[in-house]
C-alpha cells in the first residue's frame, strides 16, 4: 500500500511561519515514519517575495497568491499565520468551505469571528485546530477539549500575556518601573513596537474569550468583560503585594456558575497569593489554572510565546490533523453542541462578580481626611479589610494603601468613582483586585 | 439514524472504580449528547458483591466473574481498576485480544508487562489508554504523546508520587519527622496501611518508567534504574535545603542525550531550586516538566491521585474511546513506531550521570578527621564545592554537610562506600542529589 501524500500549505512566514518551516523541515522524515504519510509542501504565502528571512526554502515555493495557493486541488491542510482578522478570515473560510483542514494561531480572528469561523468549520465536517492561539506550547486547549473532557469547570485562571508578565517580573524582581521594563521587553524582541495590544490587556482579552468558549460554549461580548492592562502598576503596588504575600500578575480569569447560570470573563493585574502556583511562573512565561468538578484544579505551564513555542502547537495540531485526514478523525467533534449548550448561558453582572480589592490613593493631608475616604467605603456598603499604609511622600500629600474583604464590581465601582469626585483625592486611586479562589 | 451504543464494562470498585462510577451516573446524558451516543454500563466485577462502597448502583450490574463480562459481546471498551499484575494481566490481554479497547490506570501492569500488553494492542488496532497511569487527573500522557508530539525530549523530570510529596511538604513546611507525617498521611487516606510502594519510591519507578516509554520507546530494565525512596530523609537534609535556596522533592527524572544515544531514568529525594516551578508542588499534587526542543520546557502540575483525579483522566480516556470507536480513531498509532525507534536506544551507564550532589555524615570527631574525608573526595575526582556546617550534636561527634561540584554516579558511589567503610564515619552518609536542568 502506497503512503497517502499530505498537502501543506502555509500562509504568513513571519516569526512563528518561519519557526514551524524550520521544525517542519527538521522533523519531516521523523514525522513521515510516524504517521505512515508523505508531506508535500506545496507552498508559502508572504506578502513581499524579497523580505529576508532566516530560514531557507526554495524560491520557486514562495508565492503572494494565497488563493491560488489554497485552491491549489492538492493542499489539503492549510496553515494560516498571517494575523490580522481581514485577509485571514476571507483566506480560513475559502479553506474551510473547500473542505480543507486550518490550522491557526489567529486569536484575534477566532476572538471576532468565531461563531462564523466555527460555523464554516461545523459545515465542513469539523476541520479547525487552534492550539497555538492560546499559551503559546502549552497544550491547553487540547486539555480542554479533550484531557479534561469529563469536567465542568467553575473556573478558569491564568497568566497568558507573556509581555506583560515579563515586564511585570522585572518590575517586582529587580524594581525597574513599568516604562524600563517596556523598553526591555522591546530590546528582546518580548514586545512589539506597537506593545498596546499587549500591555493594555487586548491580547489576554482574546485569549480569555477562546478559553471561555471553549469551556461554556459562548464568546464574551467584549463590552461585558473587564479588560485593564498593567501600564498603571506602580512599584509601590508590586511592594505592597510582597509584604503582604502577594505577587502581582496579570490575569486572564474565567468564572462560571453553575448554579446561577451565568459567566464571567475578565483580565487584569491582580495580586496572587504567593504561594499559588501561578505567582511562580514568571518572565515570557505563561500559566494557565483549570479547576473542574472531577479533577481538582490542574495547571499547565510553560513558554507562552515565541516562535518555536508557537511552532510546536501548530505542528502538534499538524499531527492530529494529518491523524484526522488519514484514519478519520476526531477534530471539534465536541464545539456544535458547546455552542448549543452555550446558548442559555448569561454573562454575570457586576453585582455577581465579587472579590476582595486594594486600593492606593494620593490624598491631600488635611485634618479629617481619612473619616471623609473611610465613609465613601462604608456608604457602597465595601469593608475595609486593612488599612495598609499612610505615608507622606511629599508635603502636605499623603498615599493611602488598603484592602477591602470581597465586595462586588458594582459596588467597588461605585467607591472608585466617588473617590475619583472628592477634592481631598489627589489622582485618580489605582484599584486592583485581589485574587481569591 | 439511531445513535450507536456503547457497551462499557467496570472491572474493580476501589477507590477509583467508585469514582469513576459516580462520575459516570452523573455525566452520562452529557457524554450521550456530546458524543451522540448511548452508554450502556454492561457490569462492573468485584471481588466481594457484598462489601459496603460508597457509590450504589443496582445489584444486579455487580458480578464476580470478570471473563464472562469483558466476553459478553455488547461490552466494547473494557476499563480495568483492579490492581496487581496476575489477574489484571490476563483480563487486559483478554478483552484487547477479543478486539475490546482497553482503559487502565494500572501502572504496576504496564511497567511489569508492557510490551506484551502493547503487543497484544497492537495487534488488535491499538486500543489501549492509559492517562490514568501516571500523574492523577493531569493530561500528560495526551499532552506528551499528541500536544507536545513535535518535540524530542531531552529532559523529563516530576513528582509524580502524592504521597511521597505530601510527607516531604509536612515534613518541610511544618516541621515533622518523617515517621509523623507518615501517619498523618495515612489518617487522610493518602498512604495505604503498606505505604512502601510510595515511600520507597517504588510508585514512582512504575510512572517514570511509563512516561520514559511513551518518550523515547524504551522500557527501563529496573536494574539500570536509580531507585530511591524518602525513608532517609531527615529534617536536617530539609532545612539545609531551605537554608541554601532548595525545596527538598522527591523527583522521577529521565534523561536523554541524543547524540550519545543513551537514556537515564531515575527516581529519588533530590534538591530542587526553590524558584523552579516544581518546588511549588505541594501537598498531594503532582507536577512534571517536560522539556522539549521546540516548545521548552512546559509543566503541568495537579492533583496527582485519589479517586476523583484518576476517575477524570479515566473519563477522559472514554471519551477518545468512544470516538475512536464510533469515527475512527486515533488512540495510540504512535506505539509501534516508537517502540521501534526504541531500538537503538541504550541505558546511560553511571559515568554518564552527572550531578551536583549533597552529603550529610555523622563523624568521629578527632583530629585530623576532615582531612581524611576530603582525601576520600579527592582521590574519586569529586571536587566539593561547598563545606555547608561542621556541628558537634553531641560531644564527640560531629555532623558534616557539604555539597560537591558536578559528579558522575560511579564517582560518588565509590565515594559513598568509601567513607561507609571509614572508621571515622559512624552511620551511612546520607547522600542526595541536586537537581540541575
Amino acid at each position: 500500500m502506497s503512503k497517502p501524500t499530505i498537502g501543506i500549505a502555509l500562509l504568513g512566514l513571519g516569526t512563528v511561519g518561519q519557526g514551524v518551516w524550520k521544525h517542519l523541515a527538521d522533523k519531516r522524515s521523523d514525522l513521515e515514519t510516524r504517521l505512515g504519510v508523505r508531506l508535500d509542501m506545496r507552498g508559502v504565502a508572504v506578502r513581499n517575495l524579497r523580505r529576508t528571512r532566516s530560514v531557507r526554502l526554495p524560491k520557486q515555493k514562495l508565492t503572494t497568491d494565497s488563493v491560488a495557493l489554497i485552491d491549489d486541488p492538492k493542499v489539503d491542510i492549510v496553515i494560516e499565520l498571517i494575523g490580522g482578522t481581514t485577509v485571514a478570515r476571507k483566506l480560513v473560510l475559502r479553506a474551510l468551505r473547500a473542505g480543507k483542514t486550518v490550522i491557526t494561531a489567529n486569536k484575534a480572528l477566532l476572538c471576532d469571528h468565531g461563531p462564523e469561523i466555527l460555523a464554516a468549520a461545523q459545515a465542513s465536517g469539523g476541520k479547525l485546530l487552534f492550539e497555538g492561539s492560546v499559551g503559546g506550547g502549552i497544550p491547553i486547549i487540547k486539555s480542554l477539549r479533550e484531557g479534561l473532557v469529563a469536567n465542568r469547570f467553575d473556573l478558569i485562571v491564568g497568566i497568558v500575556n507573556g509581555t506583560s508578565n515579563y515586564i511585570l517580573t522585572r518590575m517586582g524582581e529587580d524594581g525597574l518601573d513599568f516604562e524600563t521594563a517596556l523598553k526591555e521587553a522591546r530590546t528582546h524582541g518580548y514586545a512589539e513596537a506597537d506593545a498596546s495590544l499587549d500591555v493594555d490587556g487586548i491580547d489576554a482579552w482574546h485569549k480569555a474569550s477562546i478559553l471561555a468558549f471553549l469551556a461554556h460554549g459562548k464568546w464574551a461580548p467584549r463590552a461585558r468583560t473587564l479588560v485593564e492592562g498593567i501600564r498603571n502598576v506602580r512599584s509601590a503596588d508590586i511592594d505592597f503585594a510582597r509584604k503582604f504575600g502577594y505577587t502581582l500578575k496579570h490575569l486572564a480569569v474565567v468564572r462560571r456558575d453553575f448554579k446561577a447560570g451565568w459567566m464571567s470573563v475578565g483580565v487584569y493585574p491582580a495580586l496572587v497569593p504567593s504561594d499559588n502556583i501561578l505567582a511562580k511562573v514568571s518572565g515570557v512565561n505563561n500559566g494557565i489554572t483549570l479547576r473542574g468538578d472531577v479533577v481538582g484544579s490542574t495547571t499547565l505551564a510553560g513558554r507562552g510565546a515565541g516562535g518555536d513555542a508557537t511552532a510546536s502547537a501548530v505542528l502538534g495540531d499538524l499531527v492530529d490533523a494529518i491523524l484526522a485526514r488519514t484514519r478519520g478523525g476526531i477534530v471539534d467533534a465536541d464545539l456544535h453542541a458547546l455552542t448549543r449548550a452555550g446558548k442559555s448561558l448569561r454573562m454575570a453582572d457586576e453585582d455577581e462578580i465579587v472579590s476582595p480589592f486594594y486600593l492606593r490613593m494620593t490624598l491631600r493631608d488635611t485634618h479629617g481626611v481619612l473619616a471623609g475616604i473611610y465613609r465613601i467605603f462604608a456608604q457602597h456598603k465595601v469593608s475595609i479589610a486593612r488599612v495598609v499604609q499612610y505615608e507622606h511622600p511629599d508635603k502636605g500629600t499623603g498615599t493611602l494603601t488598603l484592602s477591602t474583604y470581597p465586595a462586588s464590581e458594582r459596588n467597588i465601582a461605585k467607591v472608585v468613582a466617588e473617590l475619583s469626585r472628592a477634592k481631598t483625592v489627589l489622582e485618580e486611586p489605582m484599584l486592583l483586585r485581589i485574587f481569591a479562589t
